[in-house]
């Protein structure tokens, strides 16, 4: 099942994919969900940021077996940062170098605190991409990550949340002006996200639409004003996002 | 001018204090409030966090003199560890020492980006009491903050913003069950409030209710469940909450 957030006239909605079309809902955390009787056809259709979460954390060295060494840990990126697609990756050269990340992105359906690996896909809504954007060359002036992640449109998430999907095999590429940058999968992690979630729930506790970036396999890939960013996971669909130098202005989810 | 958020039979609302009584207003960010005419007396109201951020910033080593040796650094606290006056601060004690941190904490009016020091009172609503609670012994372990900083109701806000303040020379006292524990101004703070906005607004926007903890001036305190903490500003008033021991249950803001 896909659910995204739309564009409206009485503003953003949620809604499921009916064939052709985006049937609304009322809510898409209800347990069955509940129609408005509104129906927007695909081609009429503007998606948002399929979800507005008040935690969005991402997953630190967790590329590779290797990192199984050490703990998991984690970074948090702002709300703010989120963005949907179409919206502009908005990005200062003049604090250096900056890498797309294409990830598998985990939305939360319950509150989820002290889970055991086992009880993880309970709290989960489903998985939509998110694209972790990095200013590299901040990363050695701050190992707190703020002033890394958090610029303007640096978590673009969507274009759909799907519901269905395997976590722990999903193939993500990801392209630069329609060429191929990078490819790897969620196998490719160091950590499955049952742990992962498992291991961040012992510190705090996650709530509905809540995200978590599950980490880069492989996946990143250079870019500069001008460029535009796809990332594809074919069971979710794909996530385009243009690369804009910063106007100073404010973006928007 | 003191403005709050109010649990009412709507749902929260927004409200400016005029004599012995709240004048619930349409949105605290108007730049000139508009009531809607529902009155609610001081006695009562009940108090929520004044605030929702999408942002919550804590400024890292800046409590004296010899924090301006290095730059300023800021970590994020989650949206969702907001809470307000007299919920609980949720502390595991499996997970070792915790202790709460009294602040000044500054709410954003506008989206603010690449500021000036001289141009950041202008994009400031006010400022409101801000409790960083703190998870000490998990510092060695990760020094992202991730699961140092994000606990359940790690971040009590208020109890109002007060819009008329000297941000750079507020008196904070700190009293655990009635006692005082600690006391300090924020001219002990090692930056400016208008030093920190300038500097992380290099690297991030800030945006209407967003907030940035400006920083302990020795004004810490360890704590543990079934003790009250008190924190009082005098130009913004007390914010009270209780310690409990972790229920698993989850916080609401």
């Amino acid at each position: 099942m896909k659910l995204a957030r739309i564009s409206t006239v009485h503003g953003p909605a949620p809604a499921v994919l009916e064939g052709e079309s985006w049937a609304v809902i009322r809510d898409m955390f209800d347990t069955e969900l509940i129609k408005t009787g509104e129906r927007i056809p695909l081609a009429q259709a503007r998606l948002l940021a399929p979800t507005v979460p008040r935690i969005v954390l991402g997953m630190a060295h967790n590329s590779g077996p290797e990192d199984r060494k050490i703990p998991p840990q984690a970074f948090s990126k702002s709300s703010r940062t989120v963005v949907g697609p179409g919206s502009p990756i908005e990005i200062d050269t003049g604090l250096g170098a900056v890498n797309i990340e294409g990830e598998l992105a985990i939305v939360f359906r319950n509150f989820a605190r002290r889970l055991s690996p086992e009880e993880v896909p309970a709290a989960i809504l489903g998985a939509t991409i998110g694209n972790d954007v990095t200013a590299i060359d901040q990363i050695p002036l701050d190992e707190k990550m703020t002033q890394v992640k958090n610029g303007d449109g640096f978590t673009p998430l969507g274009p759909v949340i799907e519901t269905d999907i395997s976590w722990d095999n999903a193939p993500i590429d990801v392209a630069i002006d329609g060429v191929q940058a990078a490819s790897g999968s969620t196998a490719g992690l160091a950590w499955t996200i049952a742990e992962q979630v498992s291991y961040l729930t012992k510190y705090l506790t996650f709530g509905p639409g809540d995200v978590l970036l599950t980490g880069s396999p492989q996946t990143a890939a250079p870019v500069m004003p001008g460029q535009n960013v796809s990332i594809t996971i074919p069971q979710i669909g794909t996530l385009e996002n243009p690369v804009v130098a910063l106007s100073g202005s404010a973006s928007q989810s």
